[in-house]
């Protein structure tokens, strides 16, 4: 079966996020209000062919290890559909 | 009161996703089997100070809509924690 399995890659919250900190300002000049922070990271979105969710979560988990995530900067989730 | 919303932006399913497709390759390279199709887009979290979360919804919609997003290539979805 085809699991749809989603990535979320994220600066650890220890760093500072300077594209989020540009953003905010942006989003500032733009004359929104009352937004307090902005950090940005990545999705991601795999179908992935397997046995069951368990399976699906495992491959997810080596790809963000072996390739998506760099861990001295950023952390992951995953949640599978 | 402060929210925490989530805005997940992702290249429109009718368009190729190039990044996707490379990333997809290195997988595979790597020796990771069973992914069929891999899609990147962006995370953004913002701390959002509003009355109610309806409101916070709002801000971040202005957001997507002003900013984070690129309505050509892109949708977005909002998710209000």
């Amino acid at each position: 079966m085809t699991y749809t399995v989603q990535i979320k890659v994220m600066p650890l919250k220890e760093l500072l996020d300077p594209q989020g900190k540009a953003v905010k300002s942006s989003l500032e000049s733009l004359g929104l209000e009352g937004i307090e922070d902005v950090r940005i990271g990545k999705n991601i979105t795999l179908q992935i062919e397997a046995g069951d969710p368990a399976q699906a979560k495992q491959i997810a988990e080596d790809a963000s290890k072996k390739l998506l995530a760099n861990p001295v900067m950023e952390y992951f989730e995953i949640n599978v559909n």
